[in-house]
């Protein structure tokens, strides 16, 4: 299996996740970025026509997108189904996080590509759909584990990274400590492996 | 079943047309827009944290946001289970379709948005997203009559209204012959439903 990837990249890092908790070996061909473009050259795009990261490759199938690769590897690498349930409503549930990870945390995303990797982007904009993404994780932490059902899903992996990084681009996490205990919990669940940067998160001890 | 949603907005349309696809009946909850945003009370929010449309209730179920309710009405009501096949690959073939109608096709609609109604954005960055869009389904459709597998799917779907309508807000569709055939082939498929505007859409034959 390889995935092309980049180490400081959240998208990157959702699929390096779920590959640590299934227990899953894979190469990585890292991807280097400039001024907020990733270095691909163009046979990258015979692979992933969005000429993004991450991509997959594994026994012959090509996946583009972290949604893709999260829904691929739960299908087929977890005999338990957990991360990805198998019922109507359950999954569903899952993909109602998965498409907030893909538009109000993207902003999360945004704010950090602009503030640290010279992305082109409005910063204001992305900022407002950022705390808006923390308002609604907040808003569904605050009295459940989980944001569906009551284990880990793709829809946790899938929101993670860029909330877990927010508070170092501006973000106000002292303010959330539903979703700080959500970290907490994601951090101890077995096979856990951080990214570049999750080194400082807040602690929850050390926010007033 | 209950459907929140306005008869303009391409995402309340994509929960429509597999609806009607599927021969499901619903009742439709109307949300009206001002000034590019959707005129919602608080309690709307209690279903919806978003506060954005469309909603689905049905059975107790509560799902916001087109990506989940496709996955959920395809898993539920769909025994071919031919609009999300099961089979990993595939079904992740699919994600990858609906992975980018949350991105890049979103430039499509916030084309739109920006322009018809009276939404806030940039409008360059969504005309740069919206072409990418329209030469990623180009390319894929050049050769392929659907985007995942060999049949219609939840992907087509998701990526469909946006793109039908974008000759409308100034993209060139006479340049991307394999989308508009394939915009040909969704209007055959039985219980096929039009959204508002999409009557203008250039036929194979007027486009020289």
């Amino acid at each position: 299996m390889l995935l092309y990837q980049r180490p400081t990249s959240g998208h990157s890092y959702k699929a390096r996740l779920l590959l640590s908790f299934l227990g899953i070996d894979y190469e990585s061909v890292v991807i280097t970025a400039k001024d907020g473009r990733n270095q691909v050259e163009d046979r990258y795009y015979d692979l992933n026509p969005r000429g993004q990261i991450p991509t997959l490759e594994d026994d012959g199938v090509v996946l583009w997108g972290s949604t893709a690769i999260l829904v691929y590897l739960a299908r087929r690498y977890d005999p338990s189904k957990s991360w990805l349930p198998e019922e109507p409503a359950q999954q569903a549930a899952v993909m109602q996080w998965m498409e907030l990870a893909q538009n109000e945390v993207n902003g999360l995303f945004l704010s950090r590509a602009i503030q640290r990797f010279n992305y082109a982007g409005d910063l204001v904009a992305a900022q407002k759909a950022g705390n808006k993404a923390l308002d609604i994780l907040e808003r569904r932490l605050s009295g459940n584990d989980w944001l569906a059902g009551r284990g880990p899903t793709i829809g946790d992996i899938a929101c993670f990274p860029y909330a877990a990084v927010a508070h170092d681009n501006g973000f106000d996490l002292a303010a959330r400590p539903a979703v700080r205990a959500w970290f907490s919990r994601i951090h101890r669940l077995p096979g856990f492996v951080p990214m570049p940067g999750m080194q400082e998160l807040p602690s929850e001890g050390s926010v007033p």
